[in-house]
């Protein structure tokens, strides 16, 4: 006869950052975690974004009782307009992640079909064989929940993305005492939050930023000019707080900034002082050193506020001499050079930049290795799962575990898909789901393949050679010479030369239209001759494509 | 009439790291110092490296009486077999700089022509007006200087890469006492290395790296594994050290580790105690405690022994449980994301990792804040030119030179073509050569331009669809339907329906051969159409390639 088994199943989020999703089963009920996006690297051109697989949830979709969001970022929630219209269940979060996952539902039409269930900290819900119960905890964005989840195995005590702090701008502390009163009643369960437990020491205080803010409004000279993720609000909350401190008036540009911070004030989780905010028409009354502007583009998009700033479309908005930038964020990974051109480009406007190499301008959202311990020990689960992280992050995770002493053999680092079996006395890796990325590229939703993307790379690296042959279609023999077009491989003028010998050389492959010519052999033998003649020539390895036209 | 002009112009390394080459020009006698490669971003697919445009050299190749090579790395010297070819001029540089060099005009089969000097720090060379001393500075390379160069105009001292270093590995301290001298004396204009110019503070020594390493050999259970720069040469000379202390062997492996120690220990630089090197026969009998490999792969380069390691190519070169890896090296910027994917790979084999986020296992060869203010203080130049580095960089030394007293005005921020013209009295910008990007891609040099890696840009964000035309020489009427090839756009099988449409739009536009087929009329108007079709059936833009065959 068979205990009872709780399944954990990673649908996304481990051994990468990003496309958080995870799965609990238990019988015939489902409830699944966070349905997150990931941005694509620079190795997968063209693409939009990347959001997870679900078929394993399609096939139990009668089972699933419904989606917990932990908090409003798209690793988080980007991939909910996609996976939302196919799965058609309740969803579940606090009230300002509810106002963002609206946002982007409705970008998507898929609002209107939406249940959307809104939850206070600390309420409980019933679903099937679960219970799930929200708890507060502290992470960059307001009214982040972590969750507690009763099962008739046990508990699981799931993080989300926190870190400690005790002095938060806004929004509650991480409610460790709840989470400390079941770690005395005896956890099933942890899975926590991995992402900074390469970092020895505690995560610094949202306050640390402030304080610089603060210094900056009161001595920059000239225009501030801010520039940070839309979702951080806590920061913006900040940034107006100073402002205000300084009889500055702030300009919020950007439609994504001016979108979340419309809606996280409306719904009473940014507070601004009557008369901080201005319009765009109150900028040339306003003497420099009274200006504040809050905007995107700490990534270096090339769409944002901040770098259409740089260039001198909207004579009003340009950064000029004197301006102080302030970039109150890290570069994702990734980002590095478009960032750092960015800030080249400041300068070189006469800007100052501060950010992070020069300035305590921002602090991240995760909890480093002492905070993490201090869960690890509050909480005492029985078995411990560490997600969020590529792997690095997830054996440090473990590590930590060791160290404040859960017995290695109760810590499981799983790979997206695996099925970890949870017993109350039990804990083992049995089964794997399908999992993988789906492409997201303009419109469609899944089409890109790895077929694709293979060659996109190859396209890229060193360009096409398309070779046209025109044969008869009665006695299959060459009509004239062949046709070679190509593109990104080498300048079609210098090498023209080259080009045309390699045209004579394919019509003396075909034997110059002595034979007919076999689509086969053109597609192997002539391609490979073709492709051995341009590496000679020149050690680029274009796609040659031939294309045979039948006339 | 006109005084005496030193002119200074920059080919490459400012506003961008890497690719450093500067001229120095007075009357009809040109010294050229550095000529550096830089290797290509993400957005320059397929290109292999890229060394500076040297048109303006070419033009007075008559004047050139010498390249002077401050130190071996790729970024000084790694133009040289592209360029020395083309010059035909004496290369001056110290004796393991020579060394490094000829390697790679060997490589290039340039060494045979070349005519390299080998100089002594201290030593001076008169070449036409110009006199020419070396200074040793020390640098993460052995043997590396700095210029100061004796014109009719004044002194200029060109500080190479440099930190301070009281307790350098091997190779001398920075010779500040020669400096300091100058210093006194008078010197017209100080051209010194911002690359660090962002970090306050002191670059720590070389040898707190060599006390993390002691610790490391002391206590791995098993075998180490270090990684770093083959030209890093002090490091693997402390990985060395440290090793034979603990009486394990060192395995170097890889082929540029190799031939970089080889030329190094031969040349004097690397000093290796009798029976500490071990060839890899004697590896099975060895106990894992008793084994150190040094290797390339801090990168993450696919092709790096280290990377190599992690497959099973090789039965024992592999990584397995209980190996210690060290990764003695940051990040090259834009390298991050395939450095991580190589840490964790190395986590998920069993091996323990040490990096710089979580030990001090690497420090760097360039000078903070506080050692370019006291180069600044001891050089006390007239004018001032920060060199070497992205355009903050250069920002933040000026910044600095303002600190220590150097009026504003007497600081020059060049970009690379810059002409700066310098009297005893005065300097100013006047005139501007030609510089840019010279690209290497295969056996050219050059033949790539932007045209080209446009297409690949573009062809790598969407693909291509090649539309083939076959219309009768005749009657210029098309012959049958038109076809379509498409790759890196859609999935050519799930997407079949959309192309046939595409292709009957195409037929359709060309009023299905009703009337002749116009080239121009092809190229504009049907790809247009085609463009737009794509574009609204999947918000994706593929370039598209009209062929037309005339039978």
């Amino acid at each position: 006869m068979s205990k009872a088994k709780l399944k954990v199943i990673p649908l996304g989020g481990l051994g990468e950052i990003g496309k958080n999703m995870m799965v609990m089963e238990y019988e015939d009920d489902i409830i699944v975690i966070d349905a997150g996006l990931m941005f694509p690297g620079e190795d997968m051109p063209g693409i939009d974004l990347i959001i997870p697989d679900i078929s394993y949830l399609l096939e139990k979709r009668n089972n699933i009782r419904g989606i917990f969001i932990t908090h409003g970022h798209e690793d988080h929630i980007g991939a909910l307009p996609y996976i939302l219209p196919q799965l058609n269940v309740p969803v579940y979060a606090t009230k300002l992640t509810q106002g963002l996952i609206s946002v982007r539902l409705k970008e998507r039409k898929a609002l209107a079909s939406a249940q959307l269930k809104t939850l206070l900290p600390g309420e409980q819900v019933a679903l099937g064989k679960f219970k799930v119960e929200l708890f507060s905890v502290c992470h960059s964005i307001p009214d982040a929940v972590g969750l507690i989840i009763y099962t008739p195995a046990g508990v699981a005590v799931y993080s989300g993305d926190f870190k400690l702090d005790y002095t938060p701008v806004n929004g509650r502390a991480t409610d460790f005492s709840r989470l400390a009163q079941f770690g005395m009643q005896g956890v099933l369960v942890l899975l926590s939050d991995s992402t900074y437990a390469e970092l020895p020491g505690y995560t610094p205080s949202e306050k640390v930023v402030g304080e610089t803010l603060d210094r900056i409004m009161a001595e920059a000279p000239g225009r501030v000019i801010v520039t940070t993720f839309s979702s951080l609000i806590s920061r913006v909350q900040q940034v107006i707080n100073a402002a205000a401190k300084y009889g500055r008036r702030v300009f919020i540009v950007g439609r994504s900034m001016t979108d979340t911070s419309r809606i996280a004030a409306e719904l009473g989780y940014l507070n601004i002082p009557e008369g901080t905010l201005a319009r765009i028409e109150e900028l040339h009354d306003l003497p420099p050193d009274k200006v504040v502007f809050i905007t995107t583009g700490s990534q270096g998009e090339p769409t944002s506020a901040l770098v259409r700033m740089l260039s001198h479309d909207n004579r009003q908005l340009h950064i000029m001499r004197g301006d102080t930038v302030v970039i109150s964020a890290s570069p994702v990974p990734g980002n590095e050079s478009l960032v750092n051109k960015t800030i080249d480009a400041l300068f070189k406007r006469g800007a100052q930049v501060l950010y992070n190499t020069v300035a305590p301008v921002h602090v991240h959202g995760h909890g480093s290795q002492e905070e993490l311990k201090l869960l690890l020990n509050l909480v005492k689960p029985k078995f411990f799962v560490p997600i969020h992280g590529e792997y690095r992050h997830l054996s440090f995770h473990a590590r930590l575990a060791e160290s404040v002493g859960i017995p290695k053999d109760n810590t499981f680092i799983l790979e997206d898909g695996d099925i970890l079996e949870i017993t109350p006395d039990s804990c083992k890796v049995d089964g794997k789901a399908s999992v993988g990325d789906v492409y997201v590229d303009g419109l469609s939703v899944g089409d890109i393949g790895s077929v694709v993307l293979h060659n996109r790379r190859m396209l890229a690296r060193d360009g096409i050679v398309v070779l046209v042959i025109a044969v008869d279609k009665e006695t299959g023999k060459l009509i004239g010479q062949p046709d070679i077009v190509s593109r990104g491989f080498v300048d079609t003028k210098e090498s023209k030369e080259m080009l045309d010998q390699s045209c004579a050389l394919v019509a003396e492959t075909l034997d110059n239209g002595q034979r007919p010519v076999e689509w086969d052999f053109v597609n192997t033998k002539v391609k490979d001759i073709l492709g051995k003649f341009y590496y000679e020539q020149t050690r680029r390895r274009p796609m040659i494509l031939p294309v045979m036209v039948k006339v």
